[in-house]
């Protein structure tokens, strides 16, 4: 792949020109477009545009291949992996999608709405909502992350188990290849087979292979009841089980299906003591779950006699139903915070992994065995998307100490459990993506010929290699 | 791109050797592997080679690579667009895989089946059955397509509407690439982000990028009741405020809304007098509506609710739901004999499209008026998923006249429909692919960038051209 280069002045020039005043983020005020939530690696730009439309960003990409500069896509910035960050190599441009907010279309009656790719997760589902429908995306950091980036990196997040992830919520996208070309691909049609499915390649693809600038969404019904509660388990094993006695009940009317160990609720009453728990005591595990069924009135009672039948089948030994809009939000509020306390806290090694559903508690036994050998004292938070096999998978520094103390053990926490994951059968990156951070993992754990033929499509596509250089690949 | 040769007769060895003597198909039995199922064109072989293994798939595909002979991988031989037969240019061996029918594994603890690619759609559905669950890709040729095809095809069917098409029930493939290079990727994780999707690129691809050998495919939980029903409508656009009327009252609880015509209809009872119409009269459009619920034996009534108010609101004039199992068939062998009436009538020229399913009614009253223009003694057969916005539109001779008169005319009424699916902003191909049949529609309507992405890719995974030579591109 062709060598790229650091933008000289009369290159920033023509780019500032081509993204206008107000497209230009002066240097004082670039730092948000350069880290990553964690703060684990600051990135570099020679210039940060914001183009508001899609022939803008067509422009800028088209420059920088012909001059061979790297761009980096940007959208809330929220990504766990690097792929918003360039540390090293050529000085890129970063291009923000954050100026490009509209949400073009809604039509109810087609269940679609037509959103620019720097929508904020959170305007979508609510644009979706005024519209009588449903966005079933939905992720912690849906209050800012952007609708482009969820995309380009095929975001999960909690109703995955129903909904299925970003790529399944998407029935077409415009986007901007790294050759300059728009792709117009914006249809609502729920059966086209017209060809390669190139939506599918650019979603997951973290910018690698074009900038997604627009997107069709699919939107679902409104349901018509919710019913959401909190229980405690024995132990993962026992929330398999409990997992699998309830989707014999209930059918895939279970939206939620998400696991929360006590040291998770330990870092929140840590670090928000004045928090409401639904339940008491403290136990090693629960789950929160939720069901959404027709609004008949029913769905209570149906949920509460699949709770009945697992209480007496000793899946689960209390439990709490949400009487209340407020109770239930308290409820997310919980899982939705057990993020933000891990960050508060300080992770030496983060992991995003997914097992089959059948192997978690193998795997979750199998993992504090793992990291105990490494260091008996360091604590690890395991919680997520249990429904899906997808558990993010936490190891801490231990008590009163810093994680900056721990930073050279890393490789050797991640290798032993990215190792254990492939020996389940396991994805080292379920739903974060591969970034810049998971590279030498694809490269450790992927299929051979999967890595070919992605290098492949990527010379074919950038053969500049000016589209999130460094990213996936 | 390279240019493909007949194989000469040590190539014939060679391939004849690596199949084995099981795995050659004689030239007297070779007819069924060159045929589509409309007659609409002859194909040729080489050699039809019959593989049982995903090696031996492997070493045909590696010496084809090299010696620079085409294959065309044959599944069922059910497409619909000419993508299994090869009516002009170099000879290709063409691969059946009817021979790789092993299910590898049924996990019903992860909603997975992992299928080869030569196993009858029916006999997954029944596997998924036997074990407890529900494989729900559901069409006319489930008795004889095979999964890999259907996968390689991204088939549609009646159940779309609530579970997606064939794309949207695969966890992960198994793929022999057109290097020979196996694609190992039947994980059944349900997220695994870690770099391009390559099974969404091959799935849809039509065997041009390389041969789905396995995949693991999505089960869901069976429904506890099902509700069928056929009911009349005056015209399509009542059976669209139908369609939106039963959405807001069963949500996606609709598996499936089927548009049936008069025209079809009475195609039924000229070839099969002996057909039992559960409903009397000679309405111009019928709808099939089939909803799944939970087995809390309330569903009967929340669908005779809805439909209350739906005669009420005049949406529908006459209807009646099965109260048998036998009459559900019924109502299911209507609807799927209609493509074999088709069959028999002739038709002249046969569309596969989709429109956004708000401008269904509009496009069938102008195609109305496009066909008449044509031939005001046409007669069209316009029926099938109406929920997904995809019709089957078959445009027949005048009565007592056959199709072979009309071969001349099938360009121009190809074009006119088409141009009207594109001023609608539909689809060309809906559920049935480009194959050969439709390339040049793929040029005419398809997006230049995409077209050109799409060249970009073949020859990058493809710089031979060996793979389905002809087929899409």
């Amino acid at each position: 792949m062709a060598t790229l280069r650091d933008p000289n002045s009369d290159d920033l020039d023509v780019l500032s020109r081509i993204a206008g005043e107000a497209g230009v983020r002066s240097d004082a005020d670039a730092a948000p477009y350069l880290s990553d939530p964690r703060d684990i690696e600051q990135g570099r730009a020679a210039l940060v545009v914001r183009p508001d439309t899609t022939d803008t960003v067509a422009e800028i990409i088209r420059y920088c291949a012909k001059q061979r500069i790297g761009v980096v896509p940007h959208g809330g910035g929220t990504g766990l992996v690097g792929g918003q960050i360039v540390a090293e190599g050529p000085l890129p441009v970063v291009l923000s999608l954050d100026r490009m907010t509209r949400i073009r279309d809604v039509i109810p009656e087609e269940n679609a709405l037509i959103a620019e790719a720097g929508v904020i997760l959170a305007d979508v589902q609510n644009a979706a909502e005024e519209a009588g429908r449903l966005f079933p995306l939905s992720l912690a950091a849906e209050g800012s992350c952007r609708i482009g980036g969820n995309l380009s990196t095929n975001a999960g997040g909690v109703q995955v188990l129903r909904y299925g992830n970003a790529r399944d919520l998407c029935l077409g996208i415009e986007a901007v290849l790294p050759n300059g070309e728009v792709l117009h691909g914006l249809k609502t049609l729920r059966k086209d087979n017209t060809g390669y499915d190139l939506r599918h390649l650019l979603i997951g693809a973290e910018g690698t292979l074009g900038v997604i600038t627009a997107a069709a969404l699919k939107l679902y019904p409104q349901p018509g009841a919710v019913v959401t509660g909190m229980l405690v388990v024995k132990d993962p094993a026992s929330a398999v089980t409990l997992l699998r006695a309830l989707q014999d009940r209930l059918g895939d009317q279970i939206t939620a299906f998400e696991l929360i160990s006590g040291v998770g609720l330990g870092f929140i009453r840590q670090y928000f003591p004045e928090a409401q728990d639904p339940l008491d005591g403290d136990p090693p595990w629960r789950v929160l779950i939720e069901v959404i069924g027709p609004g008949d009135g029913g769905l209570q009672d149906r949920v509460e006699t699949a709770l009945t039948d697992v209480f007496e089948m000793g899946l689960a030994n209390d439990g709490v139903l949400a009487s209340s809009e407020a109770q239930r939000t308290n409820m997310w509020w919980i899982r939705e915070t057990i993020p933000e306390c891990n960050r508060k806290v300080g992770a030496v090694s983060n992991h995003d992994l997914s097992v089959p559903v059948s192997r978690i508690a193998q795997f979750i036994e199998e993992g504090a065995a793992t990291v105990a050998k490494l260091d008996p004292e360091f604590r690890t938070n395991c919680f997520g998307h249990l429904g899906d096999g997808n558990l993010h998978y936490n190891v801490f520094p231990p008590e009163g100490r810093r994680r900056d103390e721990f930073t050279n053990r890393r490789p050797e926490i991640k290798a032993a459990i990215h190792d254990l994951v492939a020996a389940h059968g396991g994805s080292v990156s379920a739903e974060h993506g591969i970034g810049r951070f998971k590279r030498e993992d694809l490269v450790k754990y992927g299929d051979p010929a999967k890595l070919a033929a992605m290098r492949a499509i990527k010379a074919a596509l950038d053969p500049a290699g000016i589209m999130n250089p460094g990213a996936v690949l």
